[in-house]
């Protein structure tokens, strides 16, 4: 029974570990606030593959947005394979892996450790290499995960940093609404039996696109992720901006494009393109709490409660972890252990 | 007759183009060296989209391994959607743009003028939206391209970026190094007989994945690009690394990988990855100069001439051109107008 996974569990469980890391991090999360302040730190590179790469992605949009830094992601095979390490400026330089083990990782923020920058982890395991080499380690608190595709691990990581975000931008309304975020993913696990009774649509399903953009480009990124690492189909992951560029000559009549627009200043651009899509025949289906982008799609996913939109990809993204689940059900796979992966996943 | 269309003389008007950059552009892109140096610049931030993004992950590897710089590919929604505009630190901003107009590529580095920041563009057109915002524009110098899909074009950008390079780390054996590309790409386009051959085994191929990491990460993209502007597959590209975390399990029998193995320091880790792939019954179509790399493939595209591994994207990415065209002519679809594209997308 799909409810007996670890996979279902974890996925139940998100809203009590957000509700975790908001209790126990702050603090270590507003130290690494005033550390980033007091070095005048202009800039943020971040070392992640995977999962913790897509929350990097949202750190790119939130931390960019909200608080005006720059956010690169690494190019760790400069510092494992080539050996050339580059030179790091005024930059925090933040690893985020659920193991802190994989070596490339790791070899990115020793490199700046060794440089004197500053350094911080995200990570499910306080003890590890990666926290070894962190200035501040921020504990994901998330329990053991015993499911291979990661779930709670992810909201956790975007969770840590939204409140790193809210610490350096210090306005009381941004806490506010972070902590309304627990609340908002435990309405969003009521969509699980609908997106449940939806899955079998899909079940021959080989290939389809999952657009998002700004601060939802890394729920595209983690939505296709889970489709890949569940399902075993093929799933790309665009902004609606660079599909445009090129890639949309894949469409077709009922082509599947699913598409994230929660409410918010990137609305009116999803809304746009889910017309454009919509005019080439494309199947569309829309996670959404905005009732135009809802009646734009073939196949509308209603999330329950809006959040900010600079928060919305960790409610965004729990139906699409929901869609892979019950997608990978119906094709009676195994949800906890796909084939052909390891939980840990350590890559030079 | 696919020799009289537009791709086709595009493609093989490279070896020409790159002369013409080489020639022309040595004199602008020295001074910006120079700039880079005088103003003590740490990092560097790109604003590109589609192809010319693909260049850019280029120039990550490239002036990171050599010239030990950071560089970032801009988030440009951040200035055109959410108007919160970062605040750079003491970075180059570099715009690449075939067209140089593209209102959200000329928004970043618009506001990095206005910043005070260095600016620079590599353009087809020198006196685009994008040129008029930048300090030193280079001259992609690669005369009209008329097919949609960008190539001469592309490879020009990369042949920009490894003379900025070299003329930073100031080495003679680099410059010539770079002067032997136009000839390495002449020989290389000896292949196409070849991949004509080739190209209607994967003529009923709906999905495959492309592998490249360290600086043929660029090239990964860019294959995949084609492939899907030109022939509607789905295909997807990846860091061998990446990869590994997760997406692996769409790998079945007869699954498609094209993997992109020139001889360098990466190759070993690309060998052990294509073994991997082998093991778990993939199809893998090798570009090597490498005689191990193609002894692993089921389908071997011997590239020619070996370039040093640094070069080497200026030449792997001309077979994946090659094929993309092949593949295109052999479902009888219009390679110089593929299906929805336009030649110049303009993204907000």
């Amino acid at each position: 029974m799909l409810s007996h996974t670890h996979l279902y569990r974890e996925i139940h469980e998100q809203p009590a570990v957000l509700r975790r890391v908001l209790e126990n991090e702050s603090e270590t999360v507003a130290a690494l606030a005033a550390a980033i302040k007091e070095r005048h730190i202009d800039h943020v590179i971040i070392s992640a593959r995977g999962t913790s790469d897509n929350a990097g992605r949202y750190a790119q949009y939130l931390l960019g947005s909200l608080n005006g830094l720059q956010v690169a992601l690494a190019t760790p095979s400069l510092f494992s394979i080539y050996n050339r390490p580059i030179t790091f400026g005024n930059a925090l330089v933040l690893g985020i892996s659920q193991s802190g083990k994989s070596p490339d990782i790791v070899s990115v923020v020793a490199e700046a450790r060794r440089q004197g920058k500053l350094t911080a982890a995200l990570t499910n395991f306080p003890n590890s290499d990666l926290a070894q080499h962190s200035d501040f380690v921020i504990n994901l608190n998330a329990g053991v995960e015993k499911a291979v595709a990661a779930t709670k691990t992810y909201t956790s990581e975007l969770m840590a940093i939204a409140m790193l975000s809210a610490a350096l931008a210090d306005e009381p309304s941004l806490w506010a609404d972070v902590q309304q975020v627990p609340a908002a993913v435990a309405q969003t696990l009521v969509m699980d039996d609908e997106i449940g009774r939806i899955a079998p649509r899909y079940r021959y399903m080989q290939r389809c696109v999952v657009i998002g953009r700004g601060y939802n480009y890394a729920t595209a990124f983690e939505l296709a992720l889970k489709m890949k690492e569940l399902t075993y189909t093929v799933v790309e992951p665009y902004s609606s901006a660079d599909f445009l560029h090129g890639p949309m000559a894949v469409i077709e009549q009922g082509f599947p494009v699913i598409v994230i627009a929660p409410s918010g200043m990137m609305l009116p651009k999803m809304l746009e393109f889910m017309r454009q899509m919509r005019d080439r025949g494309a199947e569309v289906i829309a996670i959404s709490d905005d009732a135009a982008a809802l009646a734009e799609a073939r196949i509308p996913l209603q999330l329950p409660q809006s959040v900010p939109e600079g928060l919305s990809p960790l409610t965004t993204i729990v139906p699409g972890q929901m869609l892979a689940m019950h997608l990978a059900h119906t094709r009676d796979f195994n949800v906890d252990a796909p084939r052909g992966l390891l939980k840990v996943t350590e890559t030079e």
